[in-house]
């Protein structure tokens, strides 16, 4: 991805230690975290330094070989790596590559971020086919390269299309409670020229209702069995939205995300985090929370909803559209 | 309203001067705003330390008696106080209810400030009859006692309920972009000891998902002859996803937000406002704002949405269910 006009990764091996675009600080700060333990890179995944399913799959191999190196047990970093967060099926395919490759530990770690980062290109190739010049996307959280090694999901498509010279526009859900919409995918989408223009998560179905919106375009954590999709709290909400509006909703994700031994969206684990995410907002060039309720206001904070699969008109992959 | 076990209103006349509870400090500071210029009650409007349909209506009154005393013409303030916000029906109304009152100035909007405390009681008397114990009932914005002179619209059933002894809960929309649900509503449900759950704009569509809400309940800013309902960003998407889920999606307002000159939805007037309050965010103890995206970012910021009467339930009034 650009930043700045350079060409960066989300993530990367660098002097012995993994490096990670820290993303709790962007848009205001662009800071490389470098993290050579287990407990940093289960820190950085929990806390949310690096996020995004493909990104989380990466992060946990470049784990595996930090562990390796340092002679921990294989079999008791996975789990710890594991139990970062529930929800990403990503994290558990980058684990298990990791167990079964053959190699140098980082050699491992790095031949799965290289096919992450190829898979998502193919996504954006297969994608890009179907948009048309000048559509109007809509997209939710942040789905782009800093959610995964490079390229990004849902983003994947729109940087093709920019580098065929094509046009289009994107709605930027800012995606509370984290804003990674307003923090990160509206940042990525001004670092690679692409026209676009944030809004607040309560303004989607207005703009579908008054034919502002040609397509909705979103990532996914995991895909069960059955197409269910489970994706950034608020997703369901645009599914249904774009049905009642006759908007195509896609979905892009690679074919890591797919969970065969989930057999449907009811069978995913939503991930419930810190009601503080909710009653304090982190604006600025900080990390410091400001509250913005009573002290002690009651929160509940599911990070992820299910979109059953009959709002999806279609999952863009690597392979091409299903 | 309570206000640590003390009773107040939202605004009144007291020493020669129009007193209201600044909005755009709660929760974290309760400040009491004195006003005694029209400048100084357009400015209250126009940046939100008043707000909400009624509320406005009644500032509007007093504002007109503001003028009223200070020698200024009667139509170039209704002009001025017209312009303030285009949106809320109950601001015309509050004006034109002092053009054809009789009597004193400060008289005239006492008057309409009484009968819209009224108003809102009797939709809270009518709308707690169709409410069973135990309710879980989802809210967005403020549609309470501070949207109002006192007793709120939407929080009107609630606190007739608490009144009657009756226990509810109730989900709280935070409402982007300026937070009136986490800032105000969870606030005054606090103050009321009304059961409550702070949630972001983005869960609402999990929780009804779920079958963790029973009904929904917003106010209105203006409702057209047809029915359509003008009201907060992010009410058109709660009814759309209340419908999808077999909930009740029910409006409360005042006879006074009703818009006989408007036939449809699409004749109302959205208010466009600053993207800096998309782009920004006020936490803590103060009025500065914070950035959360980069630097220039765009940003649309529709406040209101219209609901088409297709997806109302019924409408709670001071006279009944409509």
């Amino acid at each position: 991805m650009l930043v700045n006009g350079r060409q960066y990764r989300t993530l990367w091996w660098e002097d012995g230690a993994l490096k990670m675009i820290d993303q709790r600080l962007l848009p205001c700060r662009f800071r490389i975290l470098s993290v050579n333990t287990l407990g940093g890179v289960c820190d950085a995944i929990s806390d949310m330094a690096v996020r995004g399913a493909p990104a989380i799959g990466a992060a946990a191999a470049y784990g595996m070989a930090i562990a390796q190196l340092q002679g921990l047990g294989l079999k008791e970093s996975y789990e710890r790596l594991y139990n970062t967060r529930p929800t990403a099926y990503d994290l558990k395919d980058g684990l298990d590559h990791y167990m079964r490759a053959q190699g140098e530990p980082v050699e491992k770690a790095v031949e799965y971020a290289n096919a992450s980062s190829e898979r998502c290109r193919m996504i954006g190739v297969h994608g890009a086919k179907l948009m048309r010049e000048g559509l109007r996307v809509l997209t939710h959280c942040n789905a782009g390269a800093l959610a995964c090694v490079d390229w990004g999901t849902a983003l994947s498509p729109m940087r093709v299309m920019k580098n065929e010279g094509r046009d289009l526009f994107v709605w930027v859900d800012e995606t509370r409670p984290r804003l990674q919409g307003a923090k990160l995918t509206s940042w990525e989408l001004k670092q690679e020229g692409i026209r676009h223009s944030l809004i607040t998560d309560n303004s989607a179905g207005h703009l579908m209702q008054k034919g502002l919106v040609d397509m909705v375009l979103v990532g996914a954590d995991r895909i069960a069995a059955n197409g269910d999709v489970a994706n950034k709290i608020g997703t369901y909400s645009l599914a249904v939205l774009a049905r009642e509006n006759n908007i195509p909703f896609y979905v892009a994700a690679p074919k890591t995300t797919f969970d065969r031994g989930c057999r449907s969206g009811g069978d995913i684990i939503i991930e419930e985090r810190d009601a503080l995410e909710v009653t304090h907002i982190a604006g600025g060039n900080r990390l410091e929370m400001q509250p913005i309720t009573y002290d002690g206001c009651p929160a509940r904070n599911w990070a992820f909803d299910i979109t059953p699969r009959k709002y999806v008109r279609g999952v863009l992959t690597e392979e091409g559209i299903i």
